[in-house]
């Protein structure tokens, strides 16, 4: 234990590979990720062997989102000399620690954790749930052991699933008689999920109420524009209410001035300040968050052999790290080396 | 179609490396693997990785018996020059490829497969089933594929096995829209499983009941000794059963004079052929079965070095195979390369 206390953590996060990210995944991760690689070894994944498991159908989508999700990353200032980006499926090694973990789970443990029973009654899969899809945590333990990582960013829906790969730590860890693997913390995000502009559930892409990083001003204000307040806040003069106002929930996740948006919510609560004004400070202030990301955007996307080559280094230092870990695993069960 | 079935069929075979093999093997599949790899391309694969799946407690023994068994290929006359004898857990392509499979089948679907229902049973699993056994079909598809191979000589109980990878097979084909990956043959053994010499079920070095390919002439002679006739045939003279007899079993499968063993046949049933000259017949065929074998083993095994090259190069061509189809699967479903 004194050794995984003592060595500096080293991070994972990472995306599934489905869909261009929003201001949800700006303001729940991707902005921690840009802080915390100053001081952190930091591995982001596109994950995009991940994203397979509930979209074999459609493996077009998931490709072509690898290099969306990146262009992401790199807009938003995830600096890939600080940062390794790297892709799953060009990482072997990551298959072969999951097809070895899974004999050390039982079907019954993974049918039992709490994100998958979630996801699977989500997604109404049934019995019908692809076995890549129960066998995800297995997955995310090679993801997570492979990297050694210690600390790992997640939703709060998704802790279950560090608690399995720190079962499968400990299991391996006996049976090695050493501490093979480092057992991982959840770093748990403060923002909650930001809902989506129409406040009917998170944001998502899927759902048609996401504002994305590559959404244009024009687009940002009419987004802002149907977004959902008060319904009971008719008037201007009458008192509106804070709580589930998506506006203000923006604001609380975007604005700069906390104490101008306390200001504001008591205005509002008393009555006197309009939707409107409130409209127009959280359009300014999106604009500005999204303007400078936007624009980066724009630009690499005209350079996808630079972005290539940056997903080519990241993944080759991943391979090293993910490689070296294998070999430990090997030597320390007493696997058959070649 | 056409391609498939004008082009010469590449075989895979294979066994888990679990213990020495014996001649219940030999039998069943080595001696047709010696003569399949004259007219054939052949892949002979040990399979380490599959023997973790219900052996995760334990692998050590996985580790050993690499060597062992392959020992027991070489011994036999597996031309490593004509055949590649390859290690599974050395080709993470394997593990890649069971990894996308595992997406396009159900956890319902694994858990209808005829064979892994019944071995969930002999093996006690319940809901306690690693979750690598259960989707072993998987795996078996992915090393079945990896390699075009279109026939796969397996036990009847193995049948349903190619089945599952068919059905993988045509979905994957379908969704590519073009035959990506060939459909596989069984090619059913027709000696059944030798029994084992107590003539309790089928051969098995766990039940003690096995001639290993290493046992010496004296072991043959004891094991031949206590082996089970005609319970009822006490004297010599007396009409003795054929069926059920071990003896006869055995000099079906061993004896090269197929005639002599008619006639000796006819003699026990009408009475007046004592158990003790079909015993001295069949030890001494035994032992001329063996005594090659176990020389060439033990000499092999003088030579780890030379073991452990075979296994190289094996697995070295085995890899180029097996890259070469995980290419043409990346580029026919249109995943994400790097």
């Amino acid at each position: 234990m004194s050794s995984a206390t003592s060595s500096p953590p080293i991070i994972l996060t990472g995306d599934r590979t489905t869909g261009p990210l929003h201001l949800g995944h700006y303001v729940g991760s991707l902005r921690n990720r840009v802080a915390l690689q100053a001081t952190h070894e930091q591995y982001v994944l596109l994950a995009d062997a991940q994203a397979l498991t509930d979209n074999a159908d459609d493996p077009g989508k998931v490709r072509r989102n690898v290099l969306e999700v990146a262009l992401d990353y790199l807009a938003v200032g995830i600096d890939p000399n600080a940062t390794a980006i790297c892709v799953q499926s060009a990482l072997p090694t990551l298959a072969e620690l999951t097809l070895l973990y899974l004999n050390f789970v039982s079907v019954a443990r993974l049918e039992r954790n709490p994100t998958i029973k979630d996801e699977i009654q989500m997604r109404g899969f049934g019995r019908d749930i692809p076995a890549g899809f129960l066998c995800y945590p297995a997955a995310q333990a090679a993801d997570i052991t492979a990297f050694r990582a210690t600390l790992v960013p997640v939703g709060e829906d998704q802790v279950p699933i560090i608690e399995q790969t720190n079962e499968l730590v400990r299991r391996l860890n006996r049976q090695a008689g050493c501490e093979l693997l480092p057992e991982a913390k959840a770093l748990v995000s403060k923002t909650g999920r930001l809902p989506g502009v129409d406040g009917k559930g998170k944001m998502s892409k899927s759902q048609g109420n996401a504002i994305l990083l590559s959404t244009s001003n024009p687009q940002i204000e009419a987004a802002v524009q149907r977004m959902y307040t008060d319904p009971n806040h008719l008037r201007a003069s009458d008192p509106g209410q804070v709580e589930g106002n998506v506006v203000f929930t923006y604001l609380d996740a975007f604005d700069p001035d906390a104490d101008a948006v306390a200001e504001l919510k008591a205005h509002y609560r008393r009555g006197g300040l309009g939707d409107m004004v409130l409209k127009r400070r959280l359009t300014a202030i999106l604009q500005e968050t999204v303007a400078p990301i936007r624009e980066r955007r724009a630009e690499l996307s005209r350079d996808p052999d630079f972005v290539m080559d940056v997903l080519r280094s990241g993944t080759a230092k991943a391979s090293e790290t993910t490689k070296r870990t294998k070999e430990a695993v090997i030597e320390g069960l007493g696997l058959f080396r070649l």
